[in-house]
């Protein structure tokens, strides 16, 4: 849910499964106002969450962005989907940002990453 | 592994769980030849996969680039992964294309979507 301005350019690594990804995928509408800061507070809310593990986001202009949030277990996923300011923001993108989207929460069985030497 | 040019501008709807997500994180080196093509025979490759379901693509200018791919279960994953021309794809990636990456395999509980009306 953000554009991540100053996030410095690397994947979040792998980290020991099992843990959580939450895939988020939208494809916004014309009407942002707001969005922007909305999406760097809830970039800072969600670090606060005991078990967040990190968030990858890609935005293609125009078109698809893919942001995926990643934690340690399925509590630390219900505590950041029930955080009250998250709820509001859920419910303000639907009604104004996003033309549609999908969520996929999924336990992570492998994973593995790869940095060039 | 996609630029997905022509692809239409829709995230992936949810499927019924459970159902797999690969998820591939990525940042690109500066020497691109010959990604364009094979990018392009992965997409259509991948297709084949009995099971395949779909694929969600994003990437920030001269960023990250979030590819995630959906599959109906452990087997056809498998398949992919295991693929000879997919994973000669793989090595070529790590020798000239990728800077880094990170891939998460997970298996998708829960999931939903929304399309304004």
């Amino acid at each position: 849910m953000s554009d991540h301005p100053d996030t410095p350019v690397a994947p979040v690594p792998a980290f020991e499964p099992p843990y959580y990804a939450a895939v988020f995928t939208s494809v916004k509408t014309g009407a942002q106002d707001g969005y922007g800061e909305t999406s760097a507070r809830m970039e800072e809310l969600v670090k606060d969450v005991p078990g967040f593990l990190g968030m990858d986001h890609a935005q293609t202009p125009g078109g698809l962005g893919i942001t995926v949030g990643y934690f340690r277990d399925a509590d630390a996923l219900t505590e950041w989907r029930t955080d009250a300011e998250h709820r509001a923001a859920q419910r303000r993108g639907r009604a104004e940002w996003y033309e549609s989207y999908t969520v996929h929460v999924a336990k992570v069985e492998r994973s593995h990453d790869f940095t060039r030497e």
